[in-house]
């Protein structure tokens, strides 16, 4: 019998209301003769409520101690969604992490995944039971409760689907799936039925926020099928409908090589960036500039450092803006512009980038010129760009953003391919 | 090191500020030189919110996941109570029941302690650290979670005292002691400075709500001295004083015997009596009446059957008031007086219960006429009398009850004993 795992996240989960439809659309897959695993979010809002009794007592309160926290807003709805399955007449047993031995390294607050013992959940399932599972959390080697960070539930969910070698993990979410872009910048994006596991790493990592980025790495690793999907449709949708719908992330790339080369615009408006400007050019320097800013738990994302030019060049690095000031204050705190004999540091907290992102780009030229010429049509200036495989970005003044992606969704016939 | 077990209701870890003070209190008993084990409730309100949910979702809800939703509330509190004693500069560390294996039978919401594992916890004591162990929670030989139900953080406190052969388990609560009787009734009740086991046995069952009655059990069972004292208080009282403040369970009856014969005076405003009558005398109908209101799962209480005269009696029992339109359901239903021929049923829900308790009673004689005599003399009827070796009980017309208590409490001194 096929085996599909089911993830809700915190806003299907938020009502009792909510946990019955949930039940409800449960209960359509198993009539319908699949095995079905759930993995639920906290109620929306819960885990935040709890944290915040923390935050009372302490600023920094111990990680082990929050995890041991944080844990039970999972713990409530998997129970709430047991008993909700149990009331319209399905046989539903709901674990913890530790009960089917989600075990995970230490780091608590973001551990990883290391091991599930599938052998109590595939009796369950062969007894006819709909087994229901704590997303978002597991236990360590000295059995500590761990949590997996923020979003942790998608990669639970797709986790336990490839211990079990489900057929697909479908991650029900309040939106129906990837688009191009995003449509509140451009009304033509259009939902994308497919993506390649690999342009969905980029689109994820580059701000479009529907999967958390480990769990896309998770269904690479292990070639899970995984589908975003509408939780917010009406639960009864036939099921041969709702088994094509959303955005199926998929393995299989040569079928998708046929179609559009461009997959998506990706966009992320919060970015700022830093130039040391004057730097000599000589080993170290890098590590030198960017050391103290990862000591600080900054995230950097685009780096660029030219060709130099007399013995000098300038280096420049992004971060996101809310960490501007702060990555500002190190440079000067860490005198690293003495350290290196630099001319200067200056920034700009007003830029955002946008990234042009498709498998198709590999082996189709002429990708980058399209994008530079679309932009420099609009009058656009590019200041700073990035490439990989299978995407391009380029950081931009932040008031032109919309207008980029707009122009670049046109370039590229995303609104009809 | 001596070792202290410390239990903290739901109403002392109410809010994130009594949850600091229950960690100064905590620290100063460490700072004294003694390890700790600290057993908390669930913040006051929160296991009645959760289960609330369940409730919305399904009247009856599987009692396996009403304890999977019902032990996070106590898994919250150990977190919290470890941020606040590490705020304040002590190691501390929290354990959920699974994680210290408190051992429990199956029967979910009602769950028997079975074992607890006790080497992790003295491992961290020894080290140390102050120990923060969930109450009310185990966890049963197929790796389920279980509740003890309402009140079941004694039970665990008292267990977990009894696992680590602590000096004493202190319970701190709401009101600051067992009182010779209810301080709302009689302004002239003393506070006990020790009861005996039995004693409290007897208090506790007859309506002194100031510990779970099975951890009064357990504690006879292990010899396990626990106090029963005040949250209330300034926590930074000296440890002198807090030692020896409330009331400590005893079981040195020795010593007490020397002291008064009665030791309170007990009650229950809530009874109902209902009297089946004309009832033929012989074998199986104790079974016949009340086989169907045990099967509706209606604890009875007092059972009296005289003497019969002419072949016939009247058999009575007492049931809670709340459970008494439920009870003579019960009985009509499974149409009983037809099959034992009884006359006929009839019932009293306006009736209460006094209890005189002591140790002291045994060997002193007159204790029963002594409250009888007191009885009379203030008019008061006397509906239905039991005794057992350290107490004697009467069920009263509910109106006189006060009037009862004010004069057994005076008739045995013991406003002044």
């Amino acid at each position: 019998m096929a085996l599909i795992v089911q993830k809700y996240g915190g806003t299907s989960m938020g009502s009792t209301e909510r946990i019955k439809n949930v039940a409800k659309r449960v209960a359509k897959w198993h009539d319908a003769g699949y095995q079905i695993v759930v993995v639920p979010s906290a109620m929306s809002g819960e885990t935040n409520r709890i944290l915040g009794l923390a935050k009372e007592i302490c600023e920094h309160p111990d990680p082990r101690e929050l995890d041991v926290i944080a844990s039970t807003g999972e713990q409530v709805s998997v129970g709430l969604l047991a008993i909700a399955l149990q009331a319209i007449g399905k046989q539903a047993v709901s674990y913890a992490g530790w009960q089917v031995a989600i075990k995970t390294d230490a780091s608590h607050a973001k551990a990883r995944i290391a091991s599930i013992d599938d052998a109590k959940v595939q009796r369950d399932l062969d007894a006819g039971k709909i087994v229901i599972i704590t997303g978002f959390q597991g236990v360590n080697e000295q059995g500590d409760i761990t949590t997996l960070g923020r979003g942790g539930s998608d990669t639970s969910a797709v986790a336990v689907a490839a211990a079990l070698k489900a057929q697909e993990c479908m991650i029900f979410t309040d939106v129906d799936g990837v688009y191009t872009t995003d449509p509140r910048v451009v009304t033509e994006a259009r939902r994308l039925r497919t993506v390649t596991f690999e342009e969905m790493l980029e689109m994820a990592s580059l701000g479009s926020k529907v999967l958390q980025i480990r769990s896309v790495e998770f269904a690479g690793n292990y070639k899970m099928p995984t589908r975003v999907l509408s939780s917010l449709t009406d639960p009864l949708i036939p099921l041969e409908i709702e088994a094509k719908s959303g955005t199926l992330i998929s393995f299989e790339e040569d079928t998708h090589m046929e179609q559009a080369t461009i997959t998506g615009i990706a966009f992320n408006r919060d970015e700022a960036k830093i130039t040391v400007f004057g730097v000599p050019d000589r080993p170290g320097i890098a590590y030198q500039i960017l050391g103290p800013v990862a000591d600080a738990n900054i995230e950097v994302d685009m780096i660029i450092q030219n060709q130099s030019v007399e013995g000098k060049t300038d280096f420049t690095f992004t971060v996101p803006r809310n960490e501007y000031t702060n990555a500002m204050e190190v440079l000067v705190k860490t005198g690293v512009q003495n350290h290196i004999s630099a001319t200067g540091i200056i920034g700009d907290a007003k830029v955002s980038k946008v990234s042009v992102v498709g498998v198709g780009m590999r082996s189709h030229v002429g990708i980058a010129s399209q994008m530079f010429r679309t932009l420099s049509e609009e009058g656009i200036n590019i200041q700073m760009i990035s490439t990989s495989e299978i995407k391009i970005s380029v950081l931009i003044d932040e008031k032109y953003m919309e207008l980029a992606v707009r122009a670049l969704h046109k370039t590229f016939g995303l609104e009809n391919s």
